[in-house]
């Protein structure tokens, strides 16, 4: 095979063969396939696309490029989420103890922040003593003996996907709902996992702004999962505004155990965790609907359970409970400013982008992967679209321990709330649910 | 600036501005750029093309990689012809000494064969003791003397060019109008010309086979030749046929010189020449019309004079004149064999391509870059289309050194003709004239 003939026929439009896929792949991993050519495959891929099979043939081949870890020993059913990711998107802290509690096998493999985004491990790592580091025999202990564990990428998984993430990152294929799915499912089939729930995020603050672009990602990724025998579910969640109200590493570990406490479980987020939480519940054959699913969810963290698993789960990862237990201990941000309104009227808009790189400039965030993040730094947002205000009104509070970096974000966060006298609807928070 | 956003904006299809192609360009060729964020490009460029203030833009970039030759001290118009490539093309060794001849000036930077086409400087370099690796100093007192000169691209011609055409050959970018424009005026640009002739190839043996797409680049050249103040014509010519009836680089100069001697003058190399020849001329402001042109060029073969130009030509390269006086005294291949038709009908469509790769094979061409030439090799190709040819009719002739290819050539030859009993029409040498 030659590399030079295949980039040139998905240049033209063209299916790839499995084959001629695993070629490129497996070529590029062992080195012996140049950068140079693999950047142009990707823009071919870019902009010609990759129908179903040459996704799942991507996928294939990317997670054979290191272990896929063999769970089937452990009893139960093995069920992760994952999401696009968003702003104050907390959800996975919450429902690894809840379904977990449920009896479900959670095992996770999650990401870090970068950009607007805020990542997992960053947020379990703001836990003094936890580590995410584990290695694939404790990962499987954690899960036998609590249910649920969360770790990061290892160097043994999927390593093909590490070497053509950077690439993409430097060659303007990011975007590309083909290159996404392998990326995001040859990760995710290396768990072990039976079963996956999707939580697809659309608006301002997420990857895909468009809902078009989320659904067409949700199915790419469902017929993908479903290529590979896993049960599969998808969530089309509006991130057209932080979720929760807390944004910034330690300050969402704060808002989960808020909820996992049994506080706020009227709020946005409350709503998107046991949504996916049932569908965690569901596809492990633990709840029957997403109703019943929500409901039992709904049940676990008010008998308590879920919060006992939350620490179980803290404890099994070397961390310190103290500080959940008594959050105020938790070392305070040098520096704390309250942001008013500035005008009265209906919360319109917000630019959750722009709250999201707030959050990164005041230290919660990365804008590369060398970048140190600031555990205590964020953003705690009191508004939500649709809210009235007056020109009093404190709208956000800012932690930060970089005083120079306090001016220009309370402008940014003021630039990115429009306010006004127009009372529109606000979406539903769940968009759309596909099996 | 930034690498990855320029990519972006070309990949969702924006158009560039010169400071950001330039920027790409001088980085690039700097090094500052690494090659897998252009090829990105280039795959971007290939998608989504270039409008004509891009392609400048680019062609300008790469022409100012280097340096540009300053012949204005040179008295008369200096004008250069350039072919897209073909087989049995060979219509510069005889416009050029003509057109010198007619007391234009003939700076000439040309390339070499590569696959199925040949080059230029591969057939001079058939000549013993000719030399195409002229120094710049060398190439303007060649000018002055004698009126033309034909070299290859020197290391300070648009090196951009070579660095980002090996590039392409790799990723599957060649094939791409804006950037065969760029690559193509580029190096035209270079030589110190006022005006350009050029002759877009299309059919079976040329670069562009489909005639809309030899059109679209025949107007790309010309948009680009006038964006830097250049006459121009663009001759669109018939390549669905090898031109002339001799391939290969010594037997290539043999024809040549029996058309400079004034034999087969109503042959289609003799008609395709003049036509070029002709358009040079208009362009010098020596004729008045392509029509004057084509007279006035037989005229000067007719009177010798052509003749005499090529073989001072030859002695100002240092190339042996005596092998061009008496040609039998050049080295015989090894290996002569005449193919039959083997059937009888008329000779309907020739793939041209496949004769080039025949002559190839025997020894005329490159596969790579690194391939010796044999300059005796090739192929001397009896039948044009809508000849009719009996069972024994020869066809071809070949000449190799190299045994091993007699047949698996005889049978590509074969293949590559299509005898039957249908007369169709024929298509015009000279399919278009675009000003």
């Amino acid at each position: 095979m030659n590399t030079t003939e295949i980039i040139r026929k998905k240049r033209d439009g063209f299916e790839l063969n499995r084959d001629e896929i695993n070629f490129l792949v497996s070529g590029y991993t062992a080195k012996k396939i140049p950068d140079y050519q693999f950047s142009a495959f990707l823009m071919a891929v870019f902009n010609k696309g990759m129908v179903t099979a040459e996704t799942a043939a991507l996928t294939e081949a990317m997670l054979y490029s290191g272990i896929v870890v063999d769970l089937s020993a452990i009893q139960g059913v093995k069920v992760d989420k994952h999401s696009t990711g968003g702003v104050g998107d907390k959800t996975s802290l919450i429902l690894a103890p809840v379904a977990a509690a449920a009896g479900v096998k959670v095992p996770m493999i999650s990401g870090r922040g970068l950009g607007h985004t805020g990542g997992t491990l960053d947020k379990l790592e703001a836990i003094p003593g936890f580590r995410t580091d584990l290695s694939l025999e404790e990962y499987k202990n954690a899960i036998e003996k609590c249910g649920a564990v969360l770790i990061g990428q290892t160097k043994e998984i999927a390593p093909a996907d590490k070497l053509i993430y950077s690439l993409r990152d430097v060659t303007a294929t990011v975007e590309s709902i083909p290159l996404i799915t392998s990326s995001i499912m040859s990760k995710k089939l290396a768990e072990g996992i039976d079963g996956l729930v999707l939580d697809v995020k659309t608006g301002s603050g997420a990857f895909m702004r468009r809902y078009e672009d989320s659904i067409a990602l949700a199915e790419s990724l469902i017929d993908t999962a479903k290529a590979f025998g896993k049960k599969v579910i998808a969530f089309i969640t509006d991130m057209n505004q932080p979720l929760g109200n807390y944004i910034g590493n330690w300050l969402e570990v704060v808002e989960s155990v808020q909820i996992l406490k049994g506080e706020k479980l009227e709020s946005d987020l409350a709503k998107v965790t046991f949504n996916l939480t049932a569908g965690m519940l569901l596809l492990a054959g633990k709840a029957e609907s997403i109703e019943e699913g929500y409901s039992k969810s709904v049940e676990l963290v008010k008998s308590g359970k879920a919060y006992e698993k939350f620490i179980e789960i803290v404890k099994i990862h070397g961390g310190n409970t103290g500080f959940i237990e008594t959050p105020e201990r938790y070392p305070a941000s040098k520096y704390k400013y309250k942001i008013e309104a500035g005008t009265s009227g209906y919360v319109n808009e917000i630019d959750t982008f722009g709250i999201g790189m707030a959050a990164l400039e005041l230290g919660a965030g990365r804008r590369t992967k060398e970048d140190v993040i600031d555990p205590k730094a964020g953003i705690i947002f009191n508004i939500k679209a649709g809210d009235f205000v007056n020109k009093d009104t404190v709208i956000a509070e800012i932690f930060t321990d970089n005083e120079e970096q306090i001016i220009s974000v309370k402008n940014r966060i003021l630039n990115s709330v429009k306010i006004n006298n127009v009372h529109s609807e606000q979406v539903p928070l769940i968009r759309k649910i596909i099996f």
